[in-house]
């Protein structure tokens, strides 16, 4: 059966999509850190990042740098942090995560309630900017 | 001035040593918050990890992965987690982290607190993984 992911990217299930490609898709994660909490992840089904082939690794990489600069013009920040933890969806994927401070990037702080309006804002901001 | 991670690249400052080429280098974290967390870095001199033209980018990746790969080998985990926070040091590093749980990932828990002999002892094993 089709990962979650895979089946977002597909268009399966619904989702606030900021950028695609035919390898590559990135959207909203529905349950943000902080504002503009971006997944990118690559169509094939693999679980683990590090099994991607390296034209495959390589190719995410400079997409999510794309979707970075996007993000970071659309959510003014310091940096845009980047982390791949894994043990839950076992489908590959890149968290992107506007950044003030290191705190931001804490995975296990409450999680941001956004309304569909606001998710679909932000989502529609991103993508603006997207090159 | 070279920044810390230049001058460690450099082996101007020691460092635990796992792998390095003529354009990347990896070592172990010097305040580990897991037994194995390393990091890695382009020589070159650039703060924001996405700043990094496309090639010094793709290939910063691609060594991580041959990093990650000898990690795994000699640490036993559910996965290697990675993560660029990039506010504290202004040199792009990526930090490789075994997990057994998301909790690892965890930046501001408590530190390790390793002996000399024991951090080498990690160095020297990833190391010799290091294809």
């Amino acid at each position: 059966m089709a990962s979650i992911f895979a089946r977002i990217a597909a268009g399966e299930i619904p989702s606030y999509k900021v950028a695609a490609d035919d390898r590559f898709f990135a959207f909203l994660d529905i349950n943000p850190v902080a504002k503009g909490h971006v997944l990118v992840i690559p169509r094939a089904e693999v679980d683990y990042i590090f099994d991607l082939d390296d034209d495959t690794l390589a190719g995410l990489y400079l997409f999510a740098k794309r979707v970075a600069r996007a993000l970071k013009a659309a959510i003014p920040c310091r940096k845009v942090g980047m982390a791949v933890l894994g043990l839950e969806v076992p489908h590959a994927h890149i968290h992107l995560v506007p950044m003030q401070s290191e705190g931001d990037m804490d995975f296990r702080r409450e999680k941001l309630q956004l309304t569909a309006e606001e998710m679909q804002a932000i989502a529609s901001s991103i993508a603006a900017h997207f090159e």
